[in-house]
């Protein structure tokens, strides 16, 4: 299991292995945003296609979508989001540094057990320290702009998505055409987000440009309670089966008054991140947006957005499950899950520490490492050959630098689930020398048997 | 061959079938952006995988990269797009409409076969018809803006990037560390872009957010020219392999002059959209970016971005060949290469009309269908069993809804390789009816095999 100590060290192993860089590093550096290096794509994409596949492909009853980043304004007034979708920005007299408010408070509550008494007069800055000394609140709206045209003005005026789901919403009379579903059946999707968050931070945890996953699940009003306890279910087995430790996540049932202005019920499943102050952090939320969207498009577009149900007669506006993922956050969540820290035999019939990451091969970024024991003309072609064979399925790295227990410590800290060596013995007996990451047994192979060996292993990677 | 007047057809079909919907078009629509709908995403992520796989994972020689779509006003005041990335525009002084100059001027002459003689004096508005009555041109910026933080001041302004591109420059040395590569090798990276076109038109062919699929090669100076045209011949060769017809690629050598601000040097590879006017459109670019970006971004951010070689002992600014796919420009054309019209023989021995999407089985939304021949208590629950079954691997679709040849036109017109028709003789010899998409052979197959008949006719997808 993953201590909340080892965030650090997660951060620090992601950015040095190559997992994410800062955005704009070399022009000092956002925290709006992050890049994904080689090792964090693979990972990132991995998760996704596990997901999509989970929830879209397998199930009869989702189809998917992917609508644009940019919708227009008329969207957003009609989804509440213009007038609702805004944090309380609160600013430090003294060092002029901003805060969201809610965030102040919960930190303060988390870190003593109780309410502040008299609002924010309790509350230290957290940058300067100076206590107590806060503008009142203003209301900031967290949606970006940005401008369609020749001309910066009200007409071309659009924003940038703060979340999927509106796009699927917009689209349900197009997708329930075209695709000949009928409720219960749920819209699947995943893309970028941006929100003008007032104090993006916590590495990628929370940033103003980040992706989610978010099925949108349209049931009869009726059916809508049964179906929110299963998409609950459905979302936390998830996780437990792409191998987070249950001990390490939970569910907040949000309650009323701090729920979404679109939501009847919302649960999120939280992650234990190990953050400063408070360790939990919030991984996804299932939300029961009742038939709040749809009617409100109905209202605001002039087009019903509503089914009639031929079995019963009655035309009715379905109410929405929504389970909203973050992708980036999941990410982390999974890369903070695997960190792990235990002992390796070393050459000298000792111990050496290593850095583990024991990430499900489903997820890992790299199936496998080609290892020649050596650099030379005998081996070397071998083992190319051998990653270019292996390269036509799978993501797989080749390395020939430094000794073998070295070149092991590298695979294992960015999770790779197998190292195959070729040596000497490759030359007469046509097999290798296969490792295992976690259980560090070493197993010989026929290089004829090799895929089938790898497959059944990667578990359909 | 697709021919140019089947575009109206394959734009008809994409909207009818649900591969492409107009993004927010409940509030009037937009042409801005398009939306994909439950085919239109499974076939942009089949063509991203295969585009993966093929220039990134099975490459010994390329990484892959996801960067951030904002990205600071620095990074694009040194790359040059501040001050270069901008389009000529001219409005009719009768109706006001907008257009870009080149675009006028380039449809007059692909229309005349000739140049317009005193400028813009001969060309008719494409709105109203009135002649030769346009502004004088106005330079327009292509980047669209957003402000991160609490005020919409220069201090919060950033772009969306128009190119993927310079994510990559920007992180030459962290991936460079990170993935221990040395040049000749690459960066590739898939995501979305933003341009503020002034004139977005033709279906998914120019929208103000499209997606882009974007390599940038590193070379040593003096092997630029061989790379450029090794990379010219390998992209050429992966719209081919992926079933385009070469009849309808053509390559555009880009005259001095007429390329980007950073090139030396491009190649455009054109496909037969069969537009109104002007039937060709560019599906790509290979450029020959030089060492400008590398040195741009040295330049501005006081960090050399370069490379040190130790077999030579010299230290040098890489040269740069990028090819630049467009992936939803790559989409619209697998989709109109795909689509022909021929016949089928029908239940009384005559034939009938069919739309048929010959996609190669890789890009194919939809892998396989489940008909069972009749809706009833024998072949449903068996029919549905299978259709779970072969979800597991791909995406599957279930109709039992009509005359089995009706059925068979529904899977036909959007691309499905293989009709699997379960009937009452199942129940006895557990074998099923396959049915291939373009020769229409029928094989009975038994259900123990089946699974590897697919896989092996579905090319590994």
């Amino acid at each position: 299991m993953a201590i909340a100590s080892s965030l650090d060290s997660v951060i620090s192993l992601a950015k040095r292995r190559g997992f994410v860089f800062q955005a704009g590093e070399i022009y000092g550096g956002s925290r709006s945003a992050w890049d994904y290096g080689p090792l964090g794509v693979e990972l990132k994409e991995n998760i996704k296609r596990e997901w999509w596949q989970t929830f879209v492909r397998s199930r009869e009853d989702m189809v998917g979508l992917d609508s644009s980043v940019i919708i227009p304004k008329a969207v957003w007034e009609a989804s509440g989001h213009v007038a609702t979708f805004t944090d309380p920005l609160v600013e430090c007299t003294s060092c002029h540094h901003r805060f969201r408010q809610d965030h102040l408070i919960e930190a303060f509550e988390a870190k003593k057990g109780r309410e502040a008494k008299d609002g924010m007069s309790e509350i230290a800055c957290p940058n300067c320290g100076t206590r107590g000394q806060f503008t009142e609140p203003q209301l900031f709206s967290g949606l970006m702009k940005t401008f369609l045209g020749p001309v910066d003005n009200e007409a071309g005026l659009n924003y940038l998505r703060p979340e999927t789901a509106q796009g699927i919403f917009v689209n349900f009379n197009n997708v329930l055409t075209a695709s000949r579903k009928k409720p219960p059946f749920g819209i699947g999707q995943i893309g970028k987000a941006f929100r003008n968050e007032i104090t993006p931070g916590n590495f990628i945890f929370r940033t103003r440009e980040f992706e989610q996953m978010e099925i949108e699940f349209f049931t009869a009003p009726d059916e809508a309670d049964a179906w929110f306890k299963e998409w609950v279910e459905a979302c936390w087995n998830w996780f437990i089966d792409l191998g987070i430790d249950p001990e390490n996540m939970r569910r907040f049932d949000v309650p009323d008054g701090e729920r979404a202005h679109y939501s009847a019920g919302t649960i999120d499943l939280e992650y234990r991140f190990g953050f400063q102050g408070s360790e939990w952090g919030e991984l996804m939320g299932i939300a029961n947006r009742t038939d709040f969207d749809l009617g409100a498009h109905s209202k605001a577009s002039g087009t019903e957005l509503s089914y009639f149900d031929q079995a019963s007669g009655e035309r009715y506006t379905p109410y929405v499950i929504e389970p909203s993922f973050g992708l980036t956050r999941s990410m982390m969540a999974f890369l903070v899950d695997a960190y792990h820290e235990d002992e390796a035999p070393n050459a000298k019939g000792g111990v050496d520490k290593r850095t583990v990451l024991r990430l499900d091969p489903r997820l890992a970024p790299v199936k496998a490492a080609v290892l020649p024991l050596s650099r030379n003309e005998q081996l070397s072609p071998l083992a190319k050959e051998l990653a270019t064979d292996l390269r036509r399925r799978w993501n797989i790295d080749f390395d020939d630098a430094g000794a073998i227990g070295r070149r092991y410590r590298r695979q294992d800290e960015i999770g790779t689930p197998f190292c195959i060596t070729i040596d000497f013995d490759t030359l007469e007996d046509k097999a290798v020398t296969v490792r295992e990451r976690d259980s560090m047994q070493q197993e010989r192979v026929s290089l004829d048997l090799l895929q089938g060996y790898l497959a059944e292993r990667l578990l359909g990677a």
